[in-house]
């Protein structure tokens, strides 16, 4: 599928999902649409991902199959100033995929013209109408399920559970991919937004993806979202834990971050401490153990003191441990570690 | 306000918030209506809640000013036999209270009998729509907040509360009740339907109640959902324990539970461990201890019998509990020591 990916004034650095479709995603990305960079490209800005030309408005965009909104701003809202290149793209009668809050298929003008044209909107984040409580019985299904959990928010959980995705394929093992949160769905056109579920559901909308999948892969790699320790989205993070039925963890961490970010009075505690948390509060559902770590070293400019940092981080949790975007490379010894660990 | 209570066929073992509203709401119960027992009392049934009429339907009841759905059938559902109770208590204009998945606001003629008789629908179990994520600022309420926490659903957290609250009143304490259940949000005529709410948001809709009433009174009672390590509902007790940064908590159980209800296969873990995964799961965002524990010894018939299971819980959770509805006397010692400790 062809697409064009909107990320107004944001792209690359505040552009996380647009950038999580240009690296992970099967589809063909034509066009991303920035007007603060239009006619220079992806690969000007970034480089290990697949390179496309930066234009002004959709209107510039060569022929595409979907539009895909590819930045979440703050709130979740949209921004006026997109509306002619939605409804151009609606015209042209290109398919609409949104991550927004605000339900691209509510508002009227999108509904009509899509209706018009024959074109799909998908509004990711809005959860099925079907979801119901866990019934406990995601430990049944075939595949191992193995988690990623984290310190914190944003510490590259997606990223790392990707980069062990695609480690783990090309070392032949048969692996499906449960995606949690709206870049995840997007990649790979499926999935449910955990985040946007109704607390109650919460580790039965995860239950029911492992059911969905578990029978057809040898593993499941679930992507994890929050930190248990949050001040606000540990409910997700817990929910989560339990539904999966998780039998490995991988914990995720950027290194040097000493506070929960957005709350810098919540330190962050020691890491053998999220060991002994996430354990525990697995235990009584089902028994499970952090068997590797993964440590976003982006903040660190030196690989040796990147090296350095993965190596105290997997001392501290007593598991294997790599940077597998940094480190991922397939002769690394880091990732075969955490790769056997995992498997 | 004089109400009358809808429990069709359930009254009263099966008409949880009924018996609960007879219980602790200020309401004055004017009749109970379930067209299995027309022509008896609630005395007949329960002997310590207040006292009313049990007619066959809403045309027998005397004048009240609202009606409530005191029942919550297994999936929340409405049933069409309550219908014309419905529309009659509409049509003499009173309010309408349902704590029902099902909106009765939603419902067409429901909504116009409402419109037409000036009479208002509260649908309790609907959310807020201005929610949002915790900030982790409950701690700055000038209140000493108290959580009652479960070893599974369904073992008298709701009750403990509001023994708790009542007993603790009668000592002469200022405390506040912070529902966050329909049963809780019906008797304190105020509260968000925690188990409702969007995910990401269930700390973030606790801790608007703590601020909205935490600089009124000197303590805060929480009641608490679901249990830790419940395989459906733990995001919910996760995102209560962080979002409202409770300074003690209160452990109940239920005399005899040796699995997690409706999920036989998960066995409830040693009552230690539950106070070391509360604490341990609290303290990165806010340190708290298990300060009590409260037993419901409803399955045994001996009070000397009971009496012992009080003490061996309290020797397991090295504190001081009680059964608050068995032994809540305001001259029982048992209650003393766990008002001592919480307060």
């Amino acid at each position: 599928m062809r697409v064009a990916v909107l990320a107004h004034e944001k792209f690359p650095d505040r552009a996380k999902t647009a950038v999580g479709l240009l690296r992970y995603a099967d589809y063909e990305v034509e066009a991303v649409l920035d007007r603060d960079n239009a006619g220079k490209r992806v690969s000007d800005f970034v480089d290990d991902v697949q390179d496309a030309p930066i234009v002004a408005e959709m209107a510039d965009a060569p022929e595409v199959d979907a539009l895909i909104v590819g930045i979440a701003p703050i709130g979740g809202g949209f921004d006026e100033s997109w509306r002619s290149d939605v409804t151009t793209a609606l015209e042209r009668g290109c398919d609409l995929i949104s991550g927004l809050h605000y339900f691209l298929e509510d508002d009227e003008e999108f509904a009509r013209l899509a209706d018009e044209n024959d074109a799909d909107i998908w509004d990711v984040r809005r959860p099925p109408e079907d979801l119901s409580v866990a019934q406990g019985v995601a430990d049944e299904v075939e595949a191992e399920v193995v988690l990623t959990v984290g310190t914190d928010c944003s510490v590259g959980k997606m990223t790392a559970t990707m980069e062990l995705l695609e480690a783990a394929r090309e070392r032949g093992a048969d692996v499906g991919f449960v995606p949690t949160g709206q870049t995840g769905i997007m990649i790979e056109n499926w999935g449910t937004p955990i985040d946007r579920v109704v607390s109650d559901f919460t580790a039965g909308a995860v239950e029911e993806m492992i059911l969905e999948r578990g029978d057809d892969h040898d593993y499941l790699f679930v992507e994890g979202q929050g930190s248990i320790v949050h001040p606000a989205y540990s409910a997700v993070t817990c929910g989560i834990l339990h539904g999966s039925m998780a039998d490995r963890l991988v914990l995720c961490h950027e290194a040097g971050r000493e506070a929960i970010h957005g709350y810098e009075d919540t330190a962050v505690p020691p890491l053998a401490d999220y060991v002994d948390l996430y354990e525990d509060l697995a235990r009584p559902v089902h028994e499970t153990e952090v068997v590797a770590g993964a440590l976003n070293t982006w903040e660190i400019a030196d690989d040796a003191a990147a090296r350095d940092a993965v190596e105290t981080f997997a001392d501290e949790l007593d598991a294997p441990a790599t940077d597998p975007v940094r480190f991922g490379d397939a002769d690394d010894d880091g990732i075969d570690a955490v790769l056997e660990a995992i498997l």
